[in-house]
């Protein structure tokens, strides 16, 4: 389905993700005019520089009245004050939706609000980088990744237009509540990077520091790469998603306290059979992935 | 400095590591003749196959003899066992060197045996994928990495050898104790495989399988792939390094409480002054490695 066109956009942080956002919309020839607002002068400069918005705004103001679409592209704690904000400036029709990585965000006056008067979609594409900022931005960032949408009303239309400009742009779509999405996103994606920042400092602890920059090689330094992602984005993430994260990380660590007793036991065979099902649930992923990229 | 030229070579387990070694001592012409030797018989024809040895043997026995260098590529669990059979068949100018992931695996007798009958120099090439097997072999494989030697005693001339040979093929080397080895490689290597193998079982104890399939992108994926290594191999490696894991892992664990703590409490500040550190440090491998390309 081709996606209705738009006169104009905003995208409020047009930074990595915005500006990827932005350069992607663009790409798709439905949208005459994309602003960006942002309180960083740098980086709407930068986001003009590259072409992921036409026009750069300090401030959210009532010229925000003139788009039909307003994506929300910044830090999870700052989205329902900001949703809020943009609500008094929406018309009937304006659809708002956001990018963040955590859903059940919005305080239920916010929901009220929204439903009464404009269209909010929560969505959540899947996609990023360790670096920040318009000037990484990339129009093939959300090419075949998961776009999920987390509805807060069962109004179909804006629901379509969101999946379908997402879809569009290169995105396979999963529609499901916002609790669900922020229990699935404990466990692949805010686990994974509280532990990668926690051992990356556990590390540079202990007192053979200058060696271990040469002998990161073996495993040390994938960690660094996702410990090394924006230190506020997922300051914002683990205290808005705490609740799923809390009992993740309980389960792991649950879990670590098992393999470290067998170790210490010398339980060979239960090591081995712990570690041999990680190479299978692995399989199961690149075979998802082949799928993906067939279709 | 140039290698000197060797008859025969012989690869005790010619497996990912050993193949790769194979080819890249092939690929220096300092080797008249490489033997393999494997239990198993499909992993040697893949060796003879893709070239990393001329002659495939089931076992150690008197011909081994005729090599002057004798590679240890096994998992490290045996290493300490077939060094003992290998020192029966030595010459008093044979060198025996090992590529384990362990170095504090020799009992003292066999140190004491190697000291007296041969040349022992252990050593390990920091490099591998999540792939096993001669078939993934790459002359390529220790391009730029790191060597570490950790000589048993202070013989000069055999750990020269060595020395050349990893640093022809392409390494840098660094010397230094067994015991300071097993700490550093606790660190960055032993504790994120088991982190990774831990968290890829917790998240599919978890009752929303299928979706992590799909939704792995975000940080998840990385870890299945240092998490999908070799569990033989790993499972030898934890058990072994057992020592220096179970104290890095207790940090760890430490310091993962702390955060969760602080997630708990909301302490936004705290959070966010652990998450800025791992940036930087990344900042300091990254510097590093441009370093040693440039070199």
């Amino acid at each position: 389905m081709k996606t209705q066109p738009f006169n104009e956009i905003t995208i409020i942080g047009p930074g990595l993700i915005g500006s990827s956002l932005g350069l992607a919309l663009r790409d798709l020839k439905i949208v005459k005019s994309i602003v960006g607002i942002d309180k960083s002068k740098k980086n709407l400069s930068d986001a003009v520089k590259i072409g992921s918005i036409d026009e750069g705004r300090k401030i959210i103001d009532s010229r925000i009245e003139k788009s039909e679409l307003i994506f929300l592209c910044t830090p999870v704690s700052t989205i329902d004050e900001l949703v809020r904000v943009v609500i008094n400036f929406s018309k009937k029709n304006t659809i708002i939706s956001d990018v963040g990585s955590v859903k059940k965000i919005f305080k239920p006056s916010t929901i009220k609000l929204a439903s009464k008067k404009c269209h909010l979609v929560p969505g959540h594409p899947i996609a990023g980088t360790e670096h920040t900022g318009a000037k990484f931005a990339s129009k093939q960032l959300f090419q075949n990744k998961w776009c999920i949408i987390t509805p807060i009303n069962k109004n179909k239309k804006p629901i379509n237009i969101i999946s379908e400009i997402w879809k569009n742009i290169g995105m396979k779509i999963s529609i499901m509540s916002q609790e669900e999405h922020d229990k699935i996103m404990s466990i692949t994606s805010h686990l994974p990077h509280l532990i990668a920042f926690t051992i990356v400092g556990t590390a540079f602890d202990i007192n053979v520091k200058k060696k271990l920059f040469n002998f990161s090689a073996g495993g040390f330094r994938d960690f660094t790469r996702i410990g090394s992602s924006d230190p506020k984005m997922w300051t914002d993430i683990f205290l808005k998603n705490k609740k799923h994260i809390i009992k993740t990380l309980n389960n792991f660590s649950y879990d670590l306290e098992k393999i470290k007793s067998h170790i210490i036991k010398n339980e060979y065979e239960k090591i081995f059979n712990l570690l041999k099902r990680t190479k299978e649930i692995r399989k199961g992923i690149l075979n998802v992935e082949k799928k993906i990229k067939k279709n």
